[in-house]
């Protein structure tokens, strides 16, 4: 069995170690996590330079802190290993990863458009975005996609960040309004609001931090949500008038 | 067969008429539209004062000109007869109708919760909010209204406009800022987004006019679009820090 270390035992580390637990002897690697806990989930802690050299590499750390791990990662990768990051974004991570990562590693940028919350409903039918962007494990890794029963999309960095600033930010930027709002369930609804109160409760719990990545380090977002608010607020000027 | 006036023969009064037909013996009146094309829908053009002075009256003109119609119809109406209107705001309509219909009239405002392009998939399930204004009509309105498959629902006019500043006034501006973006139905997409997509799609058609009259009409409206925007913009302060 292959070695998956898994850097950063948050919401989606937890979900792809119980998710790959069997296909592969998984090792954790999470400097804010205490080892007992990763060892009560039943995986073995290990130390940054030990899960880098693994045989796979999966960065599921947040995009703030994604640059810095990916730095220290690379100095202990080894020639051959496949290096997969899961974050939001794409363009960024993918310049990151290029640059940290030796040229003798795979590396595959990936995003799981779904969490912890979607997926409790089973992974089947839930979509998996895979950018090559050096090597070609991403068919290893679409293959592994397809055996979960993932939706699998190969596609390029720039691609999916033009799409995702409709799909992500815009949505995420409308859900957290509205759930700061405490949008009321009312009795009187239309099968619109119930788009707008199921919207919400798909996405206002996601962080602050999640939100900023989104909002910040996909270059195509501020253009996107900018023009929404704008036209909101000449919307509701020309019924003023 | 009671005699039933529709006045305004646009997007509603067709509906109404349509689905009242068999039920009432019906009179059209609208200065809009040639007697003709009143005749080729299957149904008898009237004067306002012929309307005016049936049993039933539904008024389902723009609230924009709402009260003009209502002060016009007031002088010919009947002791007895009902007048009705089906404003998609309730509180300033129920003023009008009190100020001009005479006290020998029966009055109910309804606010049907559908139009033409969701009733195409029939009336079952739709919701009709009657606020019970001057009489006891509203309960032959509500007789009425479930015979036809509808959810009833009996409300004061204050109610109603509170809980479609939601309803409403919310998922129109947003609806209608998404649809002038000509937001893309993207490959990758998820469940949110695809929330976006539908409420667009529902009412992304509505006329401005409807539009404004939901937007100016209800007086809570204001206060919770500009709550939103006004959050939505803070947002987008907060990340750029």
């Amino acid at each position: 069995m292959k070695q998956l270390a898994i850097i950063g035992f948050g919401a989606f580390g937890r979900l792809a170690a119980s998710q790959l637990a069997g296909r592969f002897a998984i090792g954790v690697h999470d400097v804010q996590v205490a080892e007992a806990e990763v060892r009560s989930a039943g995986f073995a802690p290990q130390s940054l330079k030990d899960a880098a050299a693994s045989d796979i590499i999966l960065v599921a750390v947040p995009v703030q802190a994604m640059e810095q791990v990916l730095a220290d990662v690379g100095r202990h990768v080894r020639p051959g290993a496949t290096v997969i990051d899961v974050a939001s974004v794409k363009m960024l991570p993918s310049e990151w990863l290029s640059r940290h990562i030796p040229d003798s590693a795979h590396i595959v940028a990936t995003h799981p458009l779904f969490g912890p919350q979607s997926a409790v409903r089973g992974l089947e039918g839930r979509q998996l975005v895979i950018c090559p962007i050096r090597g070609d494990r991403h068919l290893k890794v679409a293959a592994l996609g397809e055996a979960l029963g993932l939706r699998v999309r190969i596609t390029s960095a720039e691609e999916h960040d033009r799409e995702m600033a409709y799909v992500q930010a815009l949505t995420h930027l409308i859900g957290r309004s509205l759930a700061q709002m405490r949008i009321p369930d009312e009795m009187l609804k239309t099968q619109t609001y119930q788009h707008l109160l199921d919207l919400t409760g798909l996405i206002g719990n996601d962080s602050f931090e999640l939100f900023t990545a989104i909002q910040t380090l996909n270059p195509y977002a501020p253009e996107v949500v900018e023009e929404f608010v704008r036209r909101a607020g000449v919307l509701l000027d020309q019924v003023r008038r």
